[in-house]
């Protein structure tokens, strides 16, 4: 089991170990400032004085895990180029967990990886995961942990993610230009990145003063097909659709083909999504296109410098890096 | 490094430890026919009689290693789901290691595998992987290895794989018979598994009499597609092109885009994909689908059952499961 050493919590803030010891002897040498910041990192990597020795013992595995909810998915396929990239350059392995979008097995999973298998954890979380309890165990048991693109806030020592918000409630907004007046967001869970993205389609639709409404979809691509059949065969029906994560996609698409529904012309359609195949769909498919490659990469890096004891700033530890609206034929005119 | 013991040997043969250790002593009590088996089987693995020493010391890490080329394309996606629902309910943990399609990347990872990191491994190779010296050397190191889809022969204990020529025929033939007079086969590499589809795409055109040639692609998206782009544009132009893999698929649709050719009507065009949204493009896509799942589950299986030492038949150890070939209107008149 891999603790946090003192020389990894100085490398971490940038300063010197014997600061970082003075400061946790509350040393008069040191500013209140400066303890502060110690301490408030050393409380939330779970240091222990101890820690030293056992980080002795144990060996690194020059290996990273990437804990993921599923590999059928553009955004994380490209994720993991970015993260393999940077691992790679610095000799690094990477090894993929996936937990299939469920909770217990993230858990089964993290309590796994307390092991000492790897050095650190690059995690995107499931769509189940509404609470950091798990995480925060596997880095009070000594593992560096960054969250990256499904962030759950106030865990991790860094996090990596995109403008879920703002994203979202551009994307509403320009359905709203077009004349939409009924727009429905179709939700997976409420997972926190999937709430950021409703709370986006929410600001806008109010600010606005149009109808919207949200559907939860569930990970089960039929039962997913028949709620979206029943959505579009009601009698308050959409003109509008945002959905929250690419794999709704096909769903959405199939149900106007068996219904003669036109896209973009009865339905405006877009989603967040990095398909690679969004311009060759029939008609080619709104995308809200998160910059995934650069986000493995950034994530990689936190952890890199970490693990390596490079010194960085602690606001090079939570990065945002914007989606990129990319308007195609399902929400034309 | 773990390595293969006699009663692994007797297991994978059903026999008795005790016959497994008088063949190999040449024993008068056994059979020619037996100490054939057991010796061929020895050889295969590299059994060598202290094994079993050195497996005592090493303890099992109840994980396996699944070694692919990549992420981004829905077969190896489906596979690795059929992978984990199976080694899911042994109790088994799921490691993913990728080789970008890169030989040495695989050579590196597979003797990274030979520290004992994980009980056993299951590998679809490279386009690069032409040999399969680096996998016996695996093998060698008394690790279990089962091949599934991109399939060396003559390697690993078991293999489980599709009719890739038989199928990639099939689809040729299907284009031939919508009047196709000239039909492209966009290759990626000289591996095995491509050459397959190769064969069956040379063996239709040529006992059809029509016009086939081959196109080597890379896994350079950009250069495929200004290849692409070349081959519509050239005075030989085709009428007909089928794709060894998903990938390719993006850059025949955008350059048919560009350049106002239609598919169907002036192209006919298949390929090799596991795609969900093949049904949602433009037009929507006939595909050779392959078993992906089935694969996985399989290959997944025959490890399983040799780790866990369940008797098991030879013929259980190579399994073909074919592919479907799902016609849409890509290739229709």
């Amino acid at each position: 089991m891999k603790k946090v050493t003192m020389k990894q919590l100085a490398t971490a803030l940038n300063l010197s170990s014997a600061t970082v010891s003075k400061a946790l002897r509350d040393s008069y040498d040191i500013s209140e400032a400066t303890k502060q910041r110690v301490l408030k990192l050393a409380e939330k990597l779970n240091y222990s004085p101890n820690a030293h020795a056992s980080s002795l013992r144990g060996k690194q595995s020059k290996t990273i895990a990437v804990v993921i909810p599923e590999v059928a998915d553009s955004f994380f396929a490209q994720a993991i180029n970015g993260v393999e990239s940077i691992a790679q350059a610095a000799g690094y392995h990477v090894l993929i967990y996936l937990t299939h979008e469920k909770l217990q097995k993230e858990r089964d999973i993290l309590k796994e990886l307390q092991n000492g298998r790897v050095d650190g954890v690059l995690l995107s979380v499931s769509t189940e995961s509404v609470h950091s309890r798990h995480i925060d165990e596997l880095q009070a048991a000594g593992m560096p942990v960054v969250l990256f693109d499904r962030i759950i806030e106030q865990t991790g020592i860094g996090q990596v993610y995109t403008n879920d918000q703002e994203s979202c409630c551009q994307l509403t907004q320009h359905l709203i230009s077009l004349q939409c007046k009924k727009i429905t967001f179709l939700a997976i869970s409420d997972a926190p990145f999937v709430s950021k993205r409703q709370k986006g389609f929410r600001k806008a639709v109010e600010s606005q003063g149009v109808s919207g409404n949200v559907l939860y979809c569930s990970n089960d691509e039929n039962q997913n097909r028949l709620l979206i059949h029943d959505l579009l065969t009601g009698t308050d029906k959409p003109d509008g659709i945002i959905a929250s994560v690419e794999k709704l996609t096909t769903g959405v698409y199939l149900a106007c083909q068996e219904m003669n529904i036109a896209i973009p012309q009865a339905l405006k359609f877009g989603v967040f999504s990095n398909l690679n195949s969004a311009a060759i769909l029939a008609p080619p498919l709104t995308t809200i296109t998160q910059p995934a490659f650069e986000i493995g990469e950034a994530a990689a890096s936190i952890l890199l410098k970490f693990l390596k004891e490079i010194p960085f700033d602690t606001d090079e530890r939570t990065i945002m890096i914007p989606a990129r609206l990319d308007i195609r034929a399902s929400t034309q005119v």
